[in-house]
């Protein structure tokens, strides 16, 4: 754009074109939910440095990793040292061995036919979920849930895509999205959900597969905590459901399953049935436009986490991880029990490692943070950061120290005395 | 968009809306140029199968990594196996130990001054530079060198952006690009430079710098190959001119430096005097825009990956990734002067692991590829997979084995005998 001046009747120009921003990126708020919290921590840090804060608000792990995992890791940064096994870029799809695993543990032993060559892995399904905003036109209509895991709704933003429907999950609906009475086209569930620790049943899932078929609508599914289900019934997998290879992909982490937050190893399965459309209406494979974006914007993951992430499959990785995860289950049990104990309503928790607190005063989530940080030391996050509907909630996380956790529900117990 | 038909009179709806892909990548070229080179690899190899293949193509190193950087990984690695060393998520931005060496080492002690906040951490400069496109409006008009890095080009487009300016860079100019008679928004520029392998001087890059000033524009550099210049008065860091700190980000990279190619770490500096504008031409910082964009798109770099960059930084990482380096100068030389020898017209390999050859038939690069690969069983990159001015040139990379590279050599001089 050019910029003038009128003076003396003369016409000046100031400038010619000059760069222009994204303007999306002023549409988000101002910060990230988890970096707006970091500074109120670290504002009440400075103020009181002798109080110790339990933070049960991001959601990240604390159980070190099984040794067969850092073993395997080890002996591949060993051979990154000798000529003979040093590897270079490696395929940015990842590795085969690590696919292989993954389509035979994952998917073959619980009756799903995954291909290997509809399994990509990458550094965290953050990063996926957000990315694969990139393979989709500005003109289609987006449906998450409310509240939501921000990335959704944030990726979105910043890609230009005004049309957001949201569909709100309260205790009024039992946390169940309903169909939306618009056309959607871009379909985001999280199951286990984050941040509500809620989950849908077989029948319930199949009701969304149904919508996604009938409007050719892609569903993004989330299932970075399927390993902390409990209960029967629950799929672990949207490919449980009939029909779902020809309209979903899969996000998985091992971030949750494995305490890989701090390594960064992540996959999506995207079926090779699965299409979406150019505006005449030609069928494209949405398989190979992911891949054609891999190649162009990413360079695969590290040779090291790929040998980690293998090592997660064998027996000894197997029995180290799920013994963490029993760890954080009954952390989540304790949790809940205990805040129902002190009288509040809590949701999730069971087949989740979060809890979802129904705010019993007439608080903002956000004054109710204030307040559990000020009385109790105890970081949670609000639920109106998760969406308008996360307003009167509150999401604890279950990854804490066994000892922190029930430390922390010791000092909310003493915040009513 | 609605489907309809019409029969006997009667408009029958088909379909509803349906999900529609993001139609610029269908003005991508099919594939990404270096997995179409593989692809015609992998058909020799099964037609041939006897024959030993020199892959002289893409950019991947041979070297293993130093004892002292796998060291510091291993370790890195034992500590997650410790609950008191533990490490979960990092910051998005990358860890202050990291950030601080890369302040100290590659800018403060070259007299630059650079804040540790404008440093960030990253999984690639691949990813940095396609990312980077994030952030800005699709209005704005992109520059790119001819021949150029394909990921500029293809992530411009992913984007949507039409405004394309190519500037032509070979023998004919001394491969200086001129200055667009457009005005440019955006530019790009890679020195030392891939795939040319040649360099810009001080005085050149000023030029640059001027121009983005004048015209309000933002200088994409990539130095990744910094480390390979041997002559003076090449900048290392575009942050070596005068005024580069108000308009340019700087990108650099530990995979050619030290073949990190595997592990996966680079880094972007992005100055936090660097503006962009809104449409109504209000100034919005671009070091919050990446910063914005990390803490919703990215998760941060794995620990490990982070320790070994660390250790890089050491007396012993510095004598190992050199002693790599001097090998790959050293077969940049021996491939530049032999192929002299033979008659070719060469330019880069001085400052750069990158040999610009000019084929001397009246064949195209990819026919010239084709001969290489059957008559002397070596796999380069033809410069017309770089952009329209690549073609009549071939490009081929110094990070091969030296027995391998005296050995392309001794099959190329046979092929003319």
């Amino acid at each position: 754009m050019m910029f003038f001046i009128v003076k003396n009747n003369k016409v000046l120009i100031l400038g010619g074109f000059m760069i222009r921003i994204n303007e999306n990126f002023l549409n988000l708020k101002d910060n990230y939910l988890f970096s707006t919290i970091n500074q109120k921590i670290e504002q009440y840090k400075k103020e009181y440095p002798d109080k110790k804060i339990i933070r049960l608000g991001i959601g990240d792990v604390t159980k070190p990793l099984p040794f067969g995992i850092t073993k395997a890791m080890e002996q591949a940064c060993m051979e990154m040292n000798q000529v003979e096994t040093f590897k270079g870029y490696g395929p940015e799809q990842g590795y085969e061995f690590l696919r292989e695993k993954i389509q035979q543990e994952d998917y073959e032993k619980k009756g799903i036919q995954i291909d290997k060559d509809e399994i990509f892995i990458s550094d965290g399904a953050k990063c996926d979920t957000a990315n694969i905003t990139d393979l989709f036109a500005n003109a289609n209509t987006v449906a998450i849930t409310d509240p939501v895991y921000p990335v959704y709704l944030d990726s979105n933003i910043i890609a230009g895509r005004t049309k957001i429907i949201y569909l709100p999950c309260t205790k009024d609906n039992n946390f169940v999205p309903e169909l939306p009475k618009e056309k959607c086209d871009i379909i985001y569930l999280c199951y286990p959900n984050n941040p509500t620790g809620t989950v849908l049943t077989k029948e319930q899932l199949k009701i969304w597969v149904n919508y996604a078929k009938e409007n050719k609508a892609i569903l993004l599914f989330d299932s970075a905590y399927e390993r902390y289900i409990t209960q029967d019934n629950i799929p672990h997998s949207i490919y449980e459901i009939e029909g779902a290879k020809e309209i979903a992909i899969e996000f998985r982490s091992f971030s949750k399953t494995a305490g890989f937050t701090g390594i960064r190893c992540a996959y999506a399965v995207i079926p090779k049935g699965l299409v979406g459309y150019t505006k005449q209406g030609k069928e494209v494979s949405i398989n190979s436009l992911w891949k054609r974006r891999s190649s162009c914007k990413f360079n695969g993951v590290s040779y090291i986490t790929q040998r980690g992430a293998e090592a997660i499959y064998t027996e000894e990785g197997q029995k180290g991880i799920e013994e963490n995860i029993r760890y954080y289950q009954e952390n989540a049990k304790l949790l809940k029990e205990g805040l129902q104990e002190m009288g509040y309503e809590i949701y999730g928790g069971v087949n989740s490692p979060y809890i979802w607190l129904k705010i019993p005063k007439s608080q903002t989530s956000w004054q109710f943070f204030d307040e559990l940080l000020m009385k109790a030391n105890v970081v949670g996050t609000p639920g109106s950061g998760f969406g308008p509907s996360g307003e009167g909630y509150f999401r604890l996380t279950a990854f804490g120290k066994r000892e922190e956790i029930l430390e922390a529900m010791e000092k909310m117990k003493r915040m009513f005395e």
